[in-house]
């Protein structure tokens, strides 16, 4: 049986998950659309969802009988009560990232899945589908010992006027915040924030780069350069160093060309190319887990240690040179 | 409208295409099985294809008003026999090569599609649709010049004793013939081999390894290095010299390990995995066109001038040292 | 004229340098040798400098008039005498690392050759003369923009026991020290340690891994591990993060082989390999300046700056997460 | 004791080779210099030779009491009448490529130096001496068992109009003639020349790029590329492939840079720079044996194969398509 979805919020995203649902994956077909801006759902059905209906509100969406699971693309600010909604409708939700922009908005909804019993709620942390991550999992788990420390970098070409310094935690480590937790499987109990001198390339409100330092519950040191003007490219790295060697993620694949005294291959400059064959895999495990009325994947609980773990790195923004400690709650069962 | 799509033959190759039909592509299902051997074809019903129908003969299977379109997976020798048909029943085509065990055969084949007056039949030559090789493409096309010289390597761990010399060619080096042929667009107009002293590893009835010299009609010269019993892997090499610069092909994505004083990273050993995706990318090609009543990617004249080219090559192999010309007849004005 | 040279301490590298003297480079001869334990200077007289009278001790060799200048490659504890001897002497001098045990002892050098008024000392940091390091310099100078960070590693395979926490500093990363001052043309303003969870591989009195992390009076922020139980070989890795672009110190020279379904390259075991012909052209820019009777390179006020960074970094490694200031004094116009 | 060299010839080699001894080699020192044009002989004694005698003649050089060995570093076709005068007085004699202009010059040789009974000649095959190769050529010995094939480039950006089809042979595959014999302990049997399509830069008189197919004796079958004007840099490119494994040149070290949505790393351009240290080692090599009043390194025979395997080749590329054979004749016991 198909699973019939709901997407609620048609930006780019939504609409390019809806796309990728009735034109790309298997399984699956987007059978609700709705946004706050009707003209936008219109689109994205006349583009790639035509039997699609357009809902008034998200509500309504996710209580139609229509729909059997639901897409949550829309504004930040709106996630947490989608999600909360869903889970109590007992619909399996994917939900993009922030899950909420709070870390007390995320504890609610892992409070109410947990309260359901059941995974419902899958956060859009896409990393954890890449290729080259996985494979770097693997051979982290296997080959070179008990990992000691990640020496990692996320570079974007460029940020807008808008982008201030806590987004280079909240926008942008975000993603390597989630992704080491689920490469180490491991926690974090401190960060520290370190500053560079300021690229002559950064805005006014921008300190960039920095150097985000993290430390584990295992004992794991990880240091990240953010950097968002480098200029050069869309650039992400990951060193893991453990006790028998190091295991380091590929670089995406390119042809090397010799030409002009140079040896060379083309880096990539727009973050949506890097990771896209990820979101395919992700919204198909998505799709295959709420066939069977589940969520698999990243979990609320990851979305709401991701929240804790930001909210410390932005305090160690604000505190150059201290070491902020992080403290989570206990983990329900239910994400054991 | 999905495309019901019967399948012939149902050994390994016909049950993964049946699968990924049915369970990652979009737009099509597998409506139809067929083999000589109805246990195949049950045991494919079984694990990837539930809906699908058993039929007693390919041919039953083609006239079947449940099926749109034919993949044809059955033994080599039985290839022409049902392309014919399909062609003859106007349904789209999907035909593992060989396209037929002979030059004749193939012809056949393309003389039937032409009188047809449309594409009908797809090729499995699925290196087309590798991402690796169309990138290598994009940049052969646009940055290093006329191409003057290919340099290429065709490596296999080991074979088993069954396979012959003729089948370097044949099961082998059949790939780059139909793949440089694109990649140039640009067709052989000679063929030379050349036996280095043959590897310890090689079994009685085998030349291992071979070196193909080809020219094209532009000039290009093509040195394919082709070796079954290299022992370290599954290696596919492509170098493309160009009158401004070299392009070569991209290594298949792996992780870099620094590990017991080597830089290392994991060689492919089985040639199943090189080009896995290419496959799913080849077969949406097959079913996108389908759905329209009509066939893309590699075409019959494609198969028929890889098989006149295969000839040559084989002929080349029993007159070491001699040029063996190829000539084309003239190209039917469908596949101009 | 032939430069006649002295060497006090005919150990390892004592026997070394002469033997580089005497053998490979061109414009200086070993004419005296002195040593602690005659047997010692012996045996370096009949391997590699058969015309060398052996003198009773250092300040004997110094006063020599068959001793232009001088190489002190004796025990680390009398380096600062024979220095101070040879200034005293208006005596050309290499001295290995350390240039005296306390920094103060240093300061004792830096005053009597900047009251002697010309440069006499070079020591013996030979990193600035690895073919790497200066290709990487010349790119960070002219390609990469403003310097913002240096990411980099020092790896050992295996340590004895005897190696114990501060000699992560004062033996290993004293070369990282001095080689981005210089690569840089900067200076340290702070120093912190972070302490990895300790690999099982290490000592009792070792805690290996480490990172430290240093800040220049520009506001380049460095990261380093130090890493000297690393298992897998001696690697020096160090990229420069610049406005504009990276640009990432040459992997030792290595031919590329594919073998055992790996590609593969061997990486240093023995850190004597990785920097062998960096003593020679150190020692070769120590004879061309001292037949000018004076010296080069690397000087007395390196090797007191480096002195004072590493023990900031010791008393960082004492006061994990603390930021510990590096302040030096004035620079004598000497060494402008 | 410092050898006494005399240099016949002071044009930009043999100039530079009076530099390297005088100033960067050990053991030996410039006492005589000869020109057919003194002014050069003078110019080169004020630049790096002021202890050196100009004599008249290359014959008053080689008689010279002054002159304990001899470089003949003078024009090509002088080479023959230098060496032979060499032999004829016992000197030892270093002799730039090629060794005479005809094998049937290079035979005389041959015979003198087998008739004189000791090594006197050796032959400027610097590739011999380049780092990359010594550790292509431990690998090829160690790892990769028998080799069995070789695929190999030579690049140049461009040559002069003057750059005419056998110079292709002569001036450039020439260094690929001696290192691949040297390399694989092994001689030619046969060689055949293929033409690709002219590249648009090549001139009127030269066809380029080139492929030169050689077969050995113990049946390694070789292709190397030979492209003048492949504007892209100088670059030398060889891959032995054996029966376990395949063993690369390295490429020269290069700084690693990523800008300019490039990962990139600089390519030689000028020849020169390429094996610019392999002809210190390969000059010491020639002082350390004539202080032994010897010669090491590549013999005459070595030079007068490599002149039977060029007339080969040049006669190849008169045929397209035809396979030359290569006979050798007896080797001399002395070069066993």
């Amino acid at each position: 049986m198909s699973v019939r979805i709901g997407v609620i919020g048609t930006g780019a995203i939504g609409r390019d998950h809806a796309r990728r649902i009735n034109q790309v994956l298997t399984g699956a077909s987007i059978t609700a659309l709705s946004d706050v801006n009707p003209e936008g759902a219109k689109a994205t059905q006349a583009a790639v969802a035509p039997d699609a209906t357009i809902l008034a509100t998200g509500e309504e969406l996710i209580a139609s009988p229509e729909v059997d699971a639901v897409l949550v693309t829309s504004w930040g600010a709106t996630h947490e009560q989608y999600v909360l909604a869903a889970i109590a409708a007992g619909k399996p939700c994917f939900c993009e990232k922030p899950l909420a922009t709070t870390a007390e908005g995320a504890r609610r909804i892992v409070d109410a899945e947990a309260t359901a019993g059941r995974r419902l709620v899958q956060v859009g942390f896409m990393r954890r589908y890449d290729a080259g991550y996985r494979m770097l999992k693997a051979v982290v788990e296997r080959e070179i010992g008990r990992p000691l420390m990640v020496h990692a970098a996320h570079r974007n070409p460029t940020v807008p006027e808008q982008y201030v310094t806590p987004m280079a935690i909240h926008d942008t480590l975000i993603h390597e915040i989630d992704v080491f937790r689920w490469l180490l499987d491991d926690d974090y109990v401190s960060a520290q924030v370190v500053f560079p001198r300021v690229s002559s390339h950064a805005h006014a409100k921008l300190k960039d780069p920095q150097v985000v330092l993290l430390e584990t519950a295992k004992g794991v040191r990880i240091d990240v350069e953010v950097f968002v003007n480098c200029r050069y490219g869309y650039d992400i790295q990951c060193t893991v160093v453990g006790e028998e060697g190091l295991a380091s993620l590929p670089e995406p694949m390119a042809i090397v060309v010799r030409k002009e005294a140079k040896l060379q291959n083309a880096i990539l400059t727009d973050w949506k190319d890097r990771f896209i064959a990820s979101y395919d895999v992700e919204l198909q495990d998505f799709i295959d887990a709420a066939a069977k009325g589940t969520a698999s994947g990243p979990t609320s609980w990851d979305g709401y240690v991701a929240a804790i773990s930001s909210d410390a790195c932005v305090a160690a923004q604000e505190a150059p040179g201290i070491i902020v400690p992080i403290t989570l709650p206990d983990r329900p069962a239910l994400y054991a």
